[in-house]
């Protein structure tokens, strides 16, 4: 699934979904830098530590974030769960007889995967 | 919400979701003693370790488990999951006009919220 979500966006669902895992100075940097687009040099500065010191905690947090994911799988079930949900409003909107029965079934499948 | 699940089925989703996060001594032992339904007396003699051993060890798991739902509500967002889910089944079951209308609002809701 890795392919079709950007590189940003995978960044903002882990911090999410983990960010409550890591210190509220790994929050604070990882925040500015990868959700609120702030550049090394102007974390470092507002900050008052150096570039090399942002660019590692950042790093650092985003290993984190990944090791909980590839322990937990929890983005990979979140993003299996919101395309499921698409398809179902899909066959909802839709509304003929066969893409009910669709919307029903995907509906069932998707309780019991939860 | 945790009134309506009982104590095991609480001990048993936790597992399913944070369980790697254990050892796998601690998982081990967790399992056989929560959800195998092992005494303590009887692990303890399997294992060679003491009765108190079996217990520490699964009471500081489960504590782990619930720090971690405690940070990251995973359980929390599972189990509400499940909860719409069903009562979108139920909207589809019925299948009238006004039911099917719940069933595409809600549908939406679970998305918007994921």
């Amino acid at each position: 699934m890795a392919h079709i979500i950007d590189d940003i966006y995978e960044k903002t669902v882990l911090f999410d979904i983990y960010g409550d895992l890591l210190t509220d100075k790994q929050k604070e940097l990882y925040n500015l830098y990868y959700l609120e687009d702030y550049s090394l040099a102007e974390i470092a500065e507002e900050k008052g530590i150096s570039r090399q010191g942002v660019r590692d905690s950042v790093k650092k947090s985003y290993e984190h974030l990944l090791d909980y994911e590839n322990k937990l799988s929890i983005m990979k079930r979140y993003l299996r769960q919101r395309e499921n949900l698409t398809k179902v409003i899909s066959f909802l909107e839709a509304g003929d007889e066969a893409s009910l029965d669709e919307a029903k079934l995907l509906a069932k499948k998707m309780k019991e995967v939860l």
